[in-house]
């Protein structure tokens, strides 16, 4: 059984040599802080209070957003940061307007009502509504198949549904978004008059979760409207088509887009003790859905990044380089805040070396994907055994986050904290996002991981 | 850099090539299936539903619990195992009785109502229930320094939460849960009339937890009462304590022991192709407390315990050692079907080689915890890149579980599955450990976790 002993000791020998090198005394006891600090003393569960329960779901324009704009610039104010400020930014302003109606008529004429929602950035329906065979089809491929003839007329129903053999939840959704961004742009080629989208989710219930979808280049006269429904509406919808393949499906929805109005990113720093003009970054978006809080999408990455400067402070830690929150605008349905923050980087010349975006969710923390090279990439997996009395064990090259991505090209490490994604899409968009979805620990467990990277790439830098 | 590239690349090398040797290709096939069958075709939730919702808590002794026999009973009939039975053993009956009423009386005669809950083992109150000043301490230790002087004829009111930043929970259990178990056998000593006890929950609500306490030899006629109060409750109390200490509390319960009663494990097994006198255990305790449906504690365990042998006749995989489930019976206040279990092995001289316990929720599964010696544990971490891609990650030494624990000394390896544990002291042994606070995709990952480290100890061995 010595194959098995062998590398484990080598391992242990070699990661204890280069551990002795980077202060793992030092380093611990510094995490053992964040930790104990963000367990014992946290704020974000607070704050995250405040912004679902008094201020709502903060759709990009809304009342609600520019509310959250307010408060959270003034609570970081109150952390005593060394600049605090608000970074304009025009975003997009669409509104749900009253609540979408619809129902399925068997060819008998039986009518029942099902629960559905305008995808964001939709149109109308006439205002008498659209009512219409439907075409079940299992993606965009199917489309070209059917053609004019088949879809002439009729209502799309996307319907395939997340693959739930992929551990990693964010796989299953990327393969299946392109039905909701895409799905009315596409149909609307073939003539079809309206689409229904199978919800984004991995569960069977009866919420239908909204998102951001996309007309593309479609003339304005041209355009479809486009709603979600659930997992359980959609399976029962496919199982009538199957016995009634000419029933009728309508739908009414008045969401209506209006002129791109005035926003804010909300910035505030920490201004490093020996790199003042190097840049650090953790943030996440503060514009969410308006079907619930948004408390998990992205409420939770908001209070997490706010949580991470206080967590500083509190234990009396000063940064090297300046450590920036920033709580971006409009992630949801333009990605303003992202743009205008990458571009403002640029104008300015401010050198940035490291960005963290919390965006998925405020679940139990497992680790972090990084967009960056394999020197920063080891380092940051060097650090494994300090992360793991704190159950994070992985670190893995993938999409850091949205926000943060116009950096890219621009900064040398994009990292996304990774909590464990499986109930992620119960959530994700729907009116069942809200605070209670959230647990406390598992909110401040994800802000002491982040502080703890932040922390480590601070004192060891990046290449 | 090179410092953090070495150990990597080393151990990459040494494991790969321990992989090879153990048909890795063939391996991950395997644990492939499993995962896929689980989370596409899975059984276990629908068990879980049924148990939950259709029999509800299964205190031992109660009518739930001997339904929940026969249910088990019938659906492992119904996976063709080659042999089921139930194996007799008996059982404590204790009951809970009329809810239970308590309240707080200000020196002024103000009464306000808290939610209680007895312990389970607790004896009643006297008919007209207690009325008696409060003496908080922070546990057992603080008794003797306070003496009879101070505490009799008080309810002594144990307080000391569990410790936040302890990131396994289970710790922080371990740190408080004397308070539990002992503090009425403790308080009596010094002529206390009862004891309240905080409830062992790391979130701050209202609901009252139960759970196991012992009078230890306190003799039938000085057996006090003992019940638990909610965290929010617990902080209520305390503070009102510090503004008016000779407040008085009241508390009426009328729960009662009777004679043991028949009842059963339910066991199921496959014969082993190769050893088939050589055995392997994977199960969980079908018993659970009364005020909710026992759904993460321990329906949860029962139902994926039941799945690792569905999943292996629906994946084909034939074991060369006989696989039985055993759903054991009163692990919550007794462990006798854990104890019986053990017995019966013993008797019947059967070679048990490892035992598999799921008693920590259906959350999230991070890895496994082993008593076993260093071999066997080097083993399990050396399939550690096979799991790998299901996001398991721990395999630690440590409890495996309640109801495996007596068959120690007389088998190779016992293990417990380790989920997230940052969820589960939410729910342990409360009103809301119901269905709903389940997730299915977390429950399945747990049952397709089991069944793959069962099937690579079943093909490799235990040493």
């Amino acid at each position: 059984m010595k194959i098995y002993l062998l590398p484990t000791l080598l391992f242990t020998l070699l990661f204890s040599s280069v551990s002795i090198s980077q202060n793992t005394v030092q380093d611990s006891t510094m995490l053992k802080k964040l930790y104990t600090a963000a367990l014992t003393d946290g704020k974000a569960y607070d704050w995250l209070d405040y912004l679902s329960n008094q201020i709502g779901g903060r759709l990009s324009g809304s009342f609600e957003a520019e509310n959250a704009v307010k408060y959270t610039e003034e609570e970081m104010n109150q952390l005593g940061l060394d600049k605090v400020w608000l970074q304009p930014v025009m975003v997009p302003k669409w509104t749900r307007g009253f609540k979408e109606y619809a129902y399925i008529e068997s060819p008998t004429g039986e009518k029942s009502v099902t629960d559905i929602c305008a995808l964001g950035g939709s149109v109308a329906t006439p205002s008498l509504g659209i009512k219409a065979e439907v075409v079940e089809v299992n993606g965009l491929d199917e489309l070209a198949a059917l053609g004019k003839e088949k879809l002439s007329g009729k209502i799309v129903f996307y319907n395939r549904p997340m693959q739930a053999d992929l551990i990693l939840t964010f796989e299953a959704y990327g393969g299946c978004v392109d039905q909701r961004y895409a799905g009315a742009a596409e149909a609307a080629k073939y003539g079809a008059l309206g689409v229904i989208v199978r919800s984004m989710n991995l569960k069977q219930d009866d919420y239908p979760h909204t998102g951001a979808m996309s007309y593309g280049d479609t003339p304005v006269s041209q355009r479809i409207p486009a709603a979600a429904i659930s997992t359980n509406g959609a399976d029962y919808l496919s199982s009538l088509l199957k016995l009634q393949p000419n029933l009728l499906f309508y739908f009414k929805q008045n969401c209506k887009t209006f002129d791109d109005v005035q926003s804010y990113n909300v910035i505030g720093e920490i201004t490093g003790s020996i790199n003042p003009n190097e840049y650090f970054v953790v943030g996440g978006h503060l514009d969410s859905w308006d079907l619930a809080d948004g408390s998990h999408d992205d409420g939770a990455g908001c209070v997490q990044s706010m949580e991470v400067l206080r967590l500083f402070k509190k234990v009396g830690y000063k940064p090297k380089h300046t450590i920036r929150v920033v709580l971006f605008m409009n992630e949801e349905n333009g990605l303003r805040g992202g743009t205008k923050y990458a571009e403002e980087v640029k104008r300015k010349g401010e050198k940035h070396l490291f960005a963290l975006e919390s965006d998925a969710g405020g679940f139990t923390p497992r680790g972090f994907s990084f967009q960056t090279n394999d020197t920063n990439l080891k380092k940051a997996q060097s650090w494994g055994s300090l992360f793991k009395p704190y159950l994070i064990h992985s670190f893995e090259k993938g999409h850091g986050g949205s926000d943060i991505g116009p950096l890219e090209g621009n900064i040398e490490v994009i990292a996304g904290l990774r909590p464990d994604s499986q109930r992620y899409f119960d959530y994700h968009h729907a009116a069942n996002d809200t605070f209670d979805a959230v647990n406390k620990r598992e909110l401040e467990l994800g802000a002491a991981t982040m502080a703890s990277l932040v922390y480590l790439f601070d004192t060891y830098g990046t290449k």
